[in-house]
């Protein structure tokens, strides 16, 4: 089959064997696929994978052990736990020492015609919601869980940190439990996308009075996390969204003294995802950048890593 | 009356204006004061503190607005608030940006014949508290706060790192709630107390192996802080209780990856610690390493710095 490997460089190969189903698992036809600063990352060696990477998708089932998935378009929860250790019995599968992680560890992601998944992981998608929509189910789902650890109540402020696309993301997440969000970044048209969704919005240069008492840093850089401390109110919350591989350097004082709680926050409930993309809670269009067929995959990771890109799809096969 | 001052240097100063109590304080003789690490950080110059130090003491009321007061045997909590904001009027004093702090910010403390606190932050100490017991009810507090921050369970695994003063504290605070608490130190002498509480000890050296659902860094150093989270499983909870004036450089990547919590904790309510003085279930008696009068107030000061130190009392006046 094609895929985009990554092999220290990335580049396509025409005659990349198609992925094996284990037992349990599902072989799933690629639609379209999602470009996530994760895989800009991976390939400047973040995660030390090597592989097809891409973890953001929709497809088809065109093989699995239950029958009544087969023919069925579904969209997948990337982390495959072992479903035999010490956390994955606690329910905390997403964190098995075990796992492997579509795209990103030990396992071959969405950038290809094919890829494999455990059927417990995939998700039907309704037909009300489009492959467009679908391919932002993952990092949706991502967004809504900070509603699983931080309760947000409608009379909380949200200040939402960069405006990139989970940012954009998180902001209309955080918008459906209080009003009061405003999305801080640094780029005019993007700030402007969350502002026809009724989203106050402030260019980064503007918030230093800002205090909130949730903060969610989607900065995706080093500073991000320290100018999110800098924003929460005393007791306040601040959710870490942003993977960076370098480390930051922090006033740690601060925290202490103003009793802040910093929240590692990653992937997140496919469900609510779905269901808010289904009711159009949360709109996604307006994110999309520009879309590449998978022959042209390694353009569309560099149009992904532009400064003035949002989301990227890769366009696999059709439906 | 007689203070250790510090203004960049610390003395001793025979004729220090004794408080002035404002409307709704009380004036408190000292009987004993505790040294505690953040007063050395303040004679090294943190906070920028200009004044008389010292925020750990019990005293005799000599002045009060309520009578009932007066001659009473209390302690105090330390954080003055203007009880007018928005943060005061939500509970939040503590954190009231008008706040003084005392021997902290803005008031002067405890290593002095007298101090003057709000009424409201007295608590009168029960006569089965002895006078070295009192002392260490601020500390004590402050490590009840992690009890109102985190729930623990008789299940849950704790590390506590950090063998000084506020780790021996915070280990038998722990170990009120679960026996699966490990106190991880550098100091064989200080991890034996521990160990004569029936609590599990582990030279830091050895500790690499640990996985704890939470781990509580009472290091007050700034490398304390990547190593709790280092020790943290998966959703696990690092509880922050160093005040390092320095940054941090901390790996955030697997805080996100883990979802880590981070959860900075400062001062705590006094209820429950002079409960667990009165009923003997927190002991503090083994964590007296001298005992110095206000005279000899820098001398004290020299003591509790050393490596080998944990609780320095400065005597002040009998009762």
């Amino acid at each position: 089959m094609k895929a985009l490997l990554f092999d220290g460089q990335t580049r396509l190969v025409e005659d990349y064997p198609r992925p094996q189903r284990a037992e349990g698992e599902a072989l799933v036809r690629v639609i379209k696929a999602g470009v996530c600063n994760t895989d800009l990352e991976i390939i400047n060696g973040y995660m030390e994978f090597r592989g097809v990477p891409g973890h953001e998708f929709v497809g088809v089932v065109e093989e699995a052990g239950d029958g009544r998935l087969v023919g069925q378009r579904v969209v997948g929860e990337i982390n495959c736990p072992c479903r035999r250790c010490e956390l994955c019995r606690a329910g905390k599968g997403r964190h098995c020492p075990e796992r492997t992680v579509l795209g990103i560890q030990g396992r071959d992601g969405a950038f290809a015609q094919y890829l494999a998944l455990p059927e417990a992981n995939l998700h039907v998608v309704p037909d009300e919601v489009s492959d467009d929509d679908a391919v932002f189910v993952e990092p949706l789902a991502a967004a809504f869980r900070i509603l699983e650890q931080v309760a947000v109540s409608d009379d909380d402020t949200a200040v939402v940190l960069g405006d990139g696309k989970l940012g954009l993301l998180a902001a209309q997440v955080m918008h459906t439990k209080t009003d009061r969000v405003v999305l801080v970044g640094k780029h005019e048209e993007k700030l402007g996308i969350a502002a026809e969704f009724g989203i106050e919005t402030c260019l980064g240069s503007q918030s230093r009075a800002i205090k909130a008492r949730i903060v969610v840093d989607c900065t995706g850089s080093r500073d991000g996390l320290q100018q999110a401390i800098d924003m929460a109110a005393p007791e306040g919350t601040v959710v870490i969204k942003s993977t960076v591989a370098e480390e930051s350097c922090l006033a740690v004082a601060p925290v202490v003294v103003d009793e802040i709680t910093l929240v590692g926050s990653r992937c997140g409930p496919f469900a609510p995802a779905l269901e808010a993309l289904r009711t159009g809670k949360v709109a996604v269009q307006p994110l999309i950048s520009a879309m590449f067929d998978l022959d042209s995959g390694a353009e569309a990771l560099a149009a992904a890593g532009r400064d003035d890109a949002l989301k990227v799809i890769i366009a696999v096969s059709s439906r």
